[in-house]
């Protein structure tokens, strides 16, 4: 089934385990014109890779993209745009423990119930690597966006018990903390946790938050494509995401009506609101306030206490895995986000130009 | 854009408006010979009516569907079945308010955005009316997936603050509860708490478990149509649904790997987990245990409170909405999320059966 | 599977069997703002009705069409529409004949080999009024291109061996004639033909030419959704048709380069072609001129004469077909070709409202 | 827009340029376990290479196709298949004519008229090298079906006004002659007759038939993703294609029902056909006979002969193409058509196992 692939107008398509030669990602749908070089790429790329703190394990995957299609002279041409990746770092020994047993947490157990054979090295198809083609692929996104206003900002919310501030958010601290926190001191309690984790061969999970700013208004196709509907798809796609929230979430729940509405207000001629517990979403459908989302993730399955599992051959057994395997996945998560998040958004921005025939009109009158 | 129609291989297409003299579905890719008839749709429909408790307003639905295609002699044919039911009950009087100003928490503002104009009877194609074909459509899945041994059981598991015990479970209460809750107990507070509301005019909002037994491992697609993105689409398509959780969904991001890993164990020759922290899916492949999600639904927007809000010229106002309005809406959305899950189950079960090789060999040298 | 839909931005999703209660289709993505009513989707149903002239028989079909959903106050509202017609004329006496064998050169031994079973009543849902829901839906298509200046021309090219004149092309013709010809000569001699197949108790077969005008240049998304290849999807969908050509079609076959290729030629500053032998497609996109089109028809299956064939059962037998058969369906489908050429166009005419970053620019920007 | 996705649940996207470092596919939902290797795909993309005879042009195009995922000790892995084939043979000055006109033709033109812009390089992804991916990609469902005993065998018809003969068919000529003709007299002339279309400076065309044996009775999606509609698409989305027969196609126009009908008959136990000339379709699905179809290619439009065209800037110019171009395009084609029907006939397969619940059943209860 056709699984690989995101989107209706522009789409995705990803590829690659983390074993084989590449990873990758083919976009298709991006209109011509729009400036694009390796570099606009390779930054969304740097912002995943491990091996630069003290929290991550030290790998080196240098994950340098390459374009192989679809740019011409610096700009888009309107076809297929084929990224590629080469795997330059891995030892297939590392792995080879996995490939008689179904590590808990993992997808070895599911891919060999479904396809009846797996790649048993690395996690193969569903292994973190597999990010990579989104990412690339959601830097275009990223990019086209930007030219229309539209910006993401994802962070670190919590990691395990740790919460950022809710008055404090600096910037500045996502790209320069370890834990993409948007608070220094947060972050610093949070690395402790983590490292409390290690010492315990244990690992954590966390909370990302992500805020687009500048969507306008009527973005999302009801009944089934609906702007939440599809972040929401995009969002639980990622590896070990186990729920997502729209605006105030779960909290809308314990709510009442007079509280959670978002009344509209008239100021200098322009319809906004005074509340946003909805998360810039009603029906459906952007409203122009700013969309705010949720990613709940869970700890990092690769843990290196001793384990009770089962071996391919159905036998019970205990294993302790080994590795080069990070406490916590969530920082390194929050690009995908971003990445996840601006793919959906595109797709729908371009669904949303014939919704009215005075547009299609004037388009085509041109 | 196409966004009425939901799945790949097994999909369905609303339509209709709350308003319109009909709403209905098309059920396209159902496998013939299934045996169909209209009580096993209406069975579902006469689910989500009001008007038949203390705690929602009488409305006269009757609701009553017909099946105009693709079942003949009580069998489904395997061409399209497209189901109907007559809007019987409503009076133009009552919306009238509305035509004027855009409601808050309602998808007014955002359908006059989106399409520059809207049919302002109701709710249009926003109102919860537009669930009929969902469930119409979904009865279909639910049906077929019964006759694989795949249950779903969907059920309040809160209203406002008021929880279900998680020691109590009691099926029957299901059915007989104004909440839909498995707990007399817990119904009989929560319908205080809506008394409460009402008294005040205002709403709850509340959370809706649904359990599914009996997938078989290996269902989902990855990486972008796993089973659990797909039921997070489904569910968050709902109108007023904020959140999703699959498993322990948020709790997750509490855990240690240790305390969240599902350990897997050999029992008389069978792999199954000590625990189902998971949610029966990893890697985004069902594994065989229960799959289990939540929906989390914020309060009914309609409340006979004062609101400021705008007028459809850009007027700063306050209305207050009359008509007929529950004071929440998850009892009633219960069987939406039964049959949304459905839906998408259904949809990636038939997906699933060309993973193999050896299994279309076998299928097609039959 | 959903074979059912049609298009991925504006989609057409058709139900109904022969002899069920109703037949219709679900079009989405229809954008907001088009007027539209019943009259206006009647027209062209009325084009495909029998029973009126001298060459086919007369069953009576009322065919009125009802729109149920996705129109108000006289203009799309951007959601779904619904279109009904109900059956009212037939006798289920009138086809228990073929219940019980495989008659040649129709669908029945080839949906029970599908789906295991069939509604025998009639050809069910590979029955000619299929076509029902793809004009009625075609409808929607065909007027809201007319706004853009997109006109369809469709009409019968020839009957059997006798051709429409290359130098006489009389529109009036088209829709007072009983063969669809814009040539009343031609429509003499074909009717005498037909009227010795009738006499022969056989039918005759054809071609439909259809002229496509106003076309902007730059339609048709390659490589696989090229326009020539989705209106070649589009019309080789509509039963009986066996060929489509494209411009020259077959013809281009035995050219060589310097006669086939339309030179370009700039006339008062603008670009257009001496020539049209490619049918105004190249590289699969519009260039600007007339698109041309052609369908080929196989003779009608249902003759009166005796045929062999099988039983259900599989035993060798002769049947002689009775019921109401034309001897020729070729001037009932000239609406049906413009009505499954306009849903290709207006699909893809939506598609390349993205394909340049500057015109998304100026869209977000008004 | 998604033009470069084709397929449903077996899918491939294709990328690349002419001129670009690369171009490539990849293919998703390819079942797991399917033995296969680079040399499975070599084979079919060798036989579109030109340079190898006297009626094509001595281009080096090496297209090694290398298999970066989805395939593992030796067996596909049921994840993304990424294929890709470095271009290694081009020198950017052979093309500079062409940036600044609109050859006949050619898709310069539209690609300007859709994008804006273009790859004037060779023919960017218009290029008869984008039939590269589409090769490589259907090698995989060649040698898939081939497992099913599923077998394609496609050959010239005719190139210019030399057919082959009715009455011999000599399948090893297929392979042997630079015509791919399986008639070594016809293919004498075909090549006499283009030796002289090269001496005029001019080109020619042709027709390729492709014969399709042991489609099992009951493929196809009615109404829309029938069996001939989608092998349809598949065909004329390959360049230069301006006509797709089914069966007798274009003939079926002329003959009379008594002579097109295709009489059941039931031998050994077994229901078949005592003619086919549906072209093994009826009503959209496979009767269990030979598929066949046909299509009409034209000539190559890069001939060097003087033409009349316009400049980029609008101006009446007259050119005379220079580079490396083949006469004609026939024989390259052969292994396309034979991909793109895989493909289709692939997709359709997957599609058909969910046509009846007890098959459903079954499958799911082993």
């Amino acid at each position: 089934m056709a699984g690989s692939t995101f989107g209706k107008c522009f789409t995705v398509t990803t590829w690659g385990e983390s074993h084989g030669p590449a990873l990758g990602a083919v976009v298709d749908g991006c209109p011509a014109g729009l400036p694009l070089c390796e570099a606009d790429i390779q930054y969304y790329l740097d912002r995943r890779r491990p091996g630069q703190t003290a929290i991550s394990t030290p790998r080196k995957e240098a994950d340098q993209v390459r374009i192989l299609s679809g740019v011409f002279e610096g700009r888009t041409t309107g076809t297929p745009i084929s990224l590629i990746v080469e795997n330059t770092s891995h030892k297939s020994g590392d792995y080879q423990q996995i490939a008689s047993c179904y590590r808990p947490g993992h997808a070895d157990y599911t891919f060999d119930q479904k396809y009846g054979l797996r790649d048993y090295r690395g996690g193969g198809r569903s292994s973190g690597r597999e990010t990579i083609g989104r990412v690339a692929a959601g830097a275009i996104a990223l990019k086209l966006l930007k030219e229309l206003g539209i910006t993401f900002c994802a962070y670190t919310k919590s990691i395990g018990p740790v919460k950022t501030s809710d008055t404090v958010f600096d910037k500045d601290a996502i790209r320069k903390t370890p834990t993409a926190m948007p608070d220094y001191e947060a972050s610093r309690q949070a690395e402790a946790y983590l490292q409390s984790c290690m010492a315990q061969k244990d690992s954590a999970g966390g909370v990302i938050e992500c805020r687009i700013d500048g969507i306008p208004a009527g973005i999302g196709e009801p009944v089934f494509d609906k702007l939440d509907a599809s972040l929401g798809k995009a969002i639980l796609s990622i590896g070990a995401v186990k729920a997502v929230e729209i605006g105030d979430g779960c909290r809308t729940a314990l709510a009442k009506g007079s509280e959670n509405n978002d009344a509209f207000v008239s100021r200098c001629g322009r319809i906004t609101k005074k509340t946003n517990h909805a998360g810039g979403i009603l029906g459906g459908i952007s409203d122009g306030s700013a969309v705010l989302l949720r990613a709940y993730i869970k700890p990092t399955p690769s843990i290196f206490q001793k384990q009770d599992t089962v071996s391919q051959d159905g036998e019970n057994i205990t294993i302790a895995i080994e590795g080069r395997h990070d406490p916590v996945i969530v920082p390194r998560a929050v690009v995908v986000v971003e990445a996840m998040a601006a793919l959906a958004v595109t797709d729908l921005l371009f669904e949303n130009m014939h919704a009215r025939m005075e547009n299609i009109i004037s388009f085509y009158r041109k």
